[in-house]
């Protein structure tokens, strides 16, 4: 359970990626290849073919977050089997705001190699530009901090079924800040989102959290709020020059990550660190995991930038789902009647979500 | 449990209803007197109120079965507090297809007294016409034997989960038998119904018919198929002749219905009937049931007159949750997480069928 801080934690933006738009570009290169364009069809098939650019470009970073996610949760199951967890959490953290800090830089170097340093991919910014990057990381910070004290209300698996509030704060946030429209369709969807993977995650003591306090539910309720709104506005920063490199974007907001993590480390574990030392309980597969959060938070930022936040918690939820299906394999974990369900409802809901654009 | 069997039996055609058609009559005419209407609109506002009034019939024969179908259950938990059980099923059953038809008379009597007997009201019929209608009561009495039989292979509780096959088989066998197309999000929508309604039903040990043997499995679909296959028909029969005064049709399904629920009646109880008498054991709630279920059995052959299995479907869907909602004020039953997640999809999927309709 301790882990899951540093997974929510890490949902800001960021991203090297680099190799993924290179991918990409390989692509386009073949596509365009593949078919010999006749003179009136240039214009259409341009369009096409940065329809189609654009289109992988987010299939392909939505599938890397869900990938990412799913092994995430996969290795926290793993490191609590492996009975690793003397490290301290905030260290980790930390690790993981740094390590996302270098890898944007190698990318923005490789970049700066090939394409030379332009206006776009320059790392310098202004005040305007870089005055609304701490957000994101204070409000990750504050709903962190909060997670110390809902635990005098709920327990930790309510706390799991509280949490799909973030979907609906999400939309809701994504909707009033954004101002991006979801069809009717497309907001039934998200509410069956909610309810699908809420029920996919029901076991038999799930009903206690029925019982929650009111000051619990309004704590969850405003830490979805936090958690939806630091999201919606990061995408709002990485969106508002959609010219601007995304790794030069990432760096600033994983300075600012690596800033708040470092109170974070001060306030709660100075004295551990300072009497057993920055890396103490390491062990192989913190290393494993904290790479796996700097990549995972990488990839939110790609799909922050090619797609958005509704793209992000239907992959997500996903994740959660194709988790629970590879530890029947990998761990022996039996699925309830409930998971099939939720996940059903998922399902349709992701097919609802993909028709309801269609028909806009 | 046993009243159970009563419920289902009952889902074959019927009607007197001559009350409610009477009321929507009313409610056309002061239609027509509240606006004045000028000449060229005439045709198009004619076209309007007769939309509005097969509205508005499919509303009022919806509510009904809808209301009924939710009552019944309650009678059922009441009964069972009582603890009255000591009458005979099969005797029980008999008399409410006896009674549909004596009201589908009565009802028939009051239309000859108003319209005359006309080629669509008379009772009497064809060898070509009635030679269809006892195959409804002839399936539902194979799929009450099998019923004995299921339970060798699956509990009770577990047996009312896997009952919701019968909303899939409705949708398949409508689409395949009666040719009606639903849209893609309405049959989204259908998935979804199926899935809200087994996760309104989940109880902590509901994973155990994920145990059910494969004979069990295969069973359930066969008395799903059956059962799907049994409403769809009695569509298709009292559809084809649309002119065809509902009555009559009732009457000659319930004819044959007291037939086929006579050879039961003879098969399983023909010693304590003869032992105990026909009556024995019949209370004043039994004979409320008794009325309830003739009423119910009434409605689904006016929904299926005036509307489709389709809806039928989503409304005893829908009677199933407010049973549960109606039951906490009458019971004191509490409502699980379960109720709240699979009624949230419930709601979200009559929402989509109606908007699904909308915009084929």
């Amino acid at each position: 359970m301790e882990y899951r801080r540093i997974k929510d934690q890490e949902k800001d933006g960021n991203g090297d990626g680099s190799g993924v738009v290179v991918a990409v570009a390989d692509d386009i290169e073949s596509l365009r290849a593949g078919k010999p364009i006749s003179g009136s069809n240039v214009a259409k098939l341009g369009a096409n073919a940065f329809d189609r650019s654009k289109w992988q470009q987010k299939s392909i970073v939505t599938l890397a977050l869900t990938v990412l996610t799913s092994s995430q949760a996969i290795l926290i199951v793993w490191s609590k089997r492996a009975g690793k967890y003397e490290y301290s959490v905030t260290t980790a953290n930390f690790m993981v705001e740094t390590l996302k800090c270098v890898l944007s830089l190698a990318a923005l170097s490789r970049i700066w190699g090939s394409e030379g340093v332009t206006e776009d991919n320059r790392l310098s910014t202004t005040y305007d530009e870089v005055i609304v990057y701490p957000i994101p990381a204070a409000l990750y910070l504050v709903k962190n901090l909060l997670q110390y004290y809902i635990f005098a209300y709920v327990d930790a698996p309510g706390y799991q079924i509280l949490k799909n509030f973030n979907i609906i704060s999400t939309g809701i946030l994504y909707r009033i800040i954004l101002k991006k429209k979801l069809s009717e369709i497309q907001w039934a969807a998200f509410i069956l989102l909610c309810a699908g993977c809420t029920t996919a995650q029901l076991n038999s003591n799930s009903d206690h959290v029925l019982q929650t306090p009111f000051q619990g539910w309004l704590m969850a309720i405003i830490m979805a709020l936090l958690s939806g709104f630091a999201g919606v506005y990061t995408e709002a920063i990485i969106k508002k020059r959609p010219s601007r490199n995304v790794n030069v974007q990432n760096f600033w907001l994983y300075v600012f990550g690596m800033a708040f993590n470092a109170i974070a480390m001060m306030i709660q574990d100075f004295d551990a660190i300072a009497n057993k030392g920055f890396f103490h309980g390491y062990s192989f597969i913190t290393v494993l995991m904290i790479l796996n959060h700097a990549l995972s938070g990488i990839a939110v930022s790609m799909v922050l930038k090619y797609a958005d936040n509704i793209v992000k918690v239907y992959s997500t939820s996903v994740a959660m789902l194709l988790t629970a299906i590879v530890s029947v394999f990998l761990f022996g974990f039996h699925l309830s009647l409930a998971f099939f369900l939720g996940s059903t409802v998922v399902s349709v809901a992701v097919y609802l979500h993909s028709i309801g654009k269609l028909q806009r």
